[in-house]
């Protein structure tokens, strides 16, 4: 059996939970690394993997005899099967917050579940801390994300839309190796930029704009996440003033993202000085990151979550003038032992094109 | 207010329900064109909808006072607040195939909640019949999706790799004014096309292959969905009466999608035949296309919902023998009074390259 799922079956056995139910895709990709389509079940004794004909060619090519995973095909099962799953299993994990109350009702009637007990992001948890593998993986992803705004800040031209350049980023990562986008591309400028989500538009890059870029790829399945906010032509004195304050915050935050720090504290520090200059921390300062864009942990202002070596997270401060302008900077930071080492690098001094 | 949230509301006063609250984005975006996350609630008299600081913009520049939706942000509304939404209300409905079990359990707390009603995917079978604006978006996702199907055999060469197609298919979506793609696109060739949902990898086309493309986009929020099978340089025998089978049976079942029918006996027609040449149906006959890629009705052999005129469906039988090849096609089909009417319309005679 592979390591992630030794952890997970000591973990469960913890929790005084004799099998669990792993029904959020993203949670059996990172324990097998099957894509299919299904459930995982970590039973007393046995692994299962309940998938359907679709997936069924592509699954038993995945799994070699190491994985320990047994395979059925949904169609095969009969209900006596079905209740053989957990057949003398007291108490049954599952996951709360991915499964529907729908599919906790048919897991409760089709497995004759006895004590069906929430699992408090048991996995999540696990995947919040990464291995030497996964961080390599991040850090491919960031420094692809790197190269791609490198680029880009060389490609932006007066006239074009926010939705070409949004565009042009995603072409760029695509041709050089990344799977995916980790999210769709904002490219935001002059006052759509006052938006934290915004959407590329039509709207065409002028003389004086601010424009955020918050950007993101997938390389091998693990995502990279990083925000510049850049000035076409000149910047506004105002511009400067929020910039700066954005960039100290950003920038002291990423360093104190250190093993033992208290996520909630770290949120402070910003909003403190923030408030302190009449602005507002409006959204989290930062989120995890891994095969997730934003998985845990999650740095809100109430996050009680203490950090530990090999996290993935981000510090994103941003400030937001509703319809003139905003200034957001993100790096993707990986939690050290006595600093938090940035693993997106792209230069943050002000950047006029 | 709008005609929908009319409609759904008078569908909740038949059900006995006080208020219902709707959490599934692409359920409220259908009801209030609203992008932002947040939950709806159809109370009692008014209509409410809870988002938080990132959206408070984007929403209230959305919304008008013809909406009849009262805008909050989480952020100001107190415990009192809270519970004031549900007064009076005995039987509150929720989307219990959407939210998850401890969102379930959090609204219960949170809103006071005396009895939580299942409502049954109510919205969804709303969404399943289109009005007229809906039909002519999905019409135009379906054009765009047999232009770019003409574009792209046109533009598949030999020693293409299937990555590369499955972007030129993306890329001539993006500029040709699609939002995004409807799904990640399948181009799988020679002996991965026997797989119904292979992902696009780095295999070169080579004679003789057989090519199964799935694609479709999304215009003005709205999908389409379409697969074609083609061939390079020649076609096999073998494969020749597999694709005959396949068009017949597609053809057949497109035409019968026709309001009163009743989906299973669509499923069954094909089941049969493919059965009588030893073949087997091993996915579903199709589903309905919309907001979502795949939305009701779904056309498996146990369903027993009956077709109703301005339904939006998909048929898109195949027959796949593992490792060699697969054959595949799909339609997107407007479901008519007599009869059902194609949306995509590319050639499906043999078309080799």
């Amino acid at each position: 059996m592979n390591e992630k799922l030794v952890c997970l079956r000591n973990k469960i056995r913890t929790m005084d939970l004799d099998a669990m139910i792993v029904s959020n895709p993203v949670n059996i990709k990172y324990l097998t690394n099957l894509k299919a389509e299904g459930i995982l079940i970590l039973g007393r004794k046995e692994n299962h993997f309940i998938t359907d004909g679709r997936y069924i060619e592509d699954v038993n090519n995945t799994l070699t005899i190491m994985d320990g995973i047994i395979v059925h095909d949904s169609k095969n099962l009969s209900k006596e099967d079905m209740e053989n799953f957990f057949l003398f299993c007291e108490n049954v994990g599952f996951e709360e917050n991915y499964i529907t109350y729908a599919t906790y009702k048919e897991y409760m009637y089709k497995y004759k579940i006895n004590n069906f007990v929430e699992t408090e992001n048991i996995i999540e948890k696990q995947r919040a801390i990464k291995d030497q593998e996964e961080i390599s993986k991040i850090t491919k992803a960031c420094l692809l994300t790197d190269k791609c705004f490198e680029y880009i800040i060389g490609f932006i031209k007066k006239g074009m839309t926010e939705k070409e350049i949004a565009y042009e980023i995603e072409s760029f990562f695509r041709k050089n190796g990344a799977e995916k986008l980790a999210f769709d591309t904002i490219v935001a400028s002059g006052p759509n930029s006052s938006k934290p989500h915004a959407v590329p538009t039509d709207r065409k890059i002028e003389s004086g704009d601010v424009i955020t870029i918050d950007m993101g790829c997938v390389c091998e399945e693990y995502c990279s996440d990083m925000t510049r906010t850049i000035f076409v032509d000149y910047i506004d004195e105002e511009v400067k003033e929020i910039y700066e304050l954005v960039l100290k915050n950003q920038k002291q935050t990423a360093e104190e993202m250190r093993e033992g720090f208290v996520c909630k504290n770290l949120s402070k520090m910003v909003q403190n000085d923030f408030e302190l200059h009449k602005y507002n921390l409006v959204h989290s300062l930062g989120h995890g990151v891994g095969m997730d864009i934003h998985e845990l942990p999650f740095l809100g202002i109430n996050s009680e979550v203490i950090l530990k070596s090999n996290m993935v997270i981000t510090s994103e401060p941003g400030i937001y003038i509703p319809g003139k302008f905003g200034i957001r900077i993100e790096d993707t930071v990986l939690v050290g032992k006595s600093v938090g080492i940035p693993l997106t690098k792209s230069k943050k001094d002000y950047i006029i094109i």
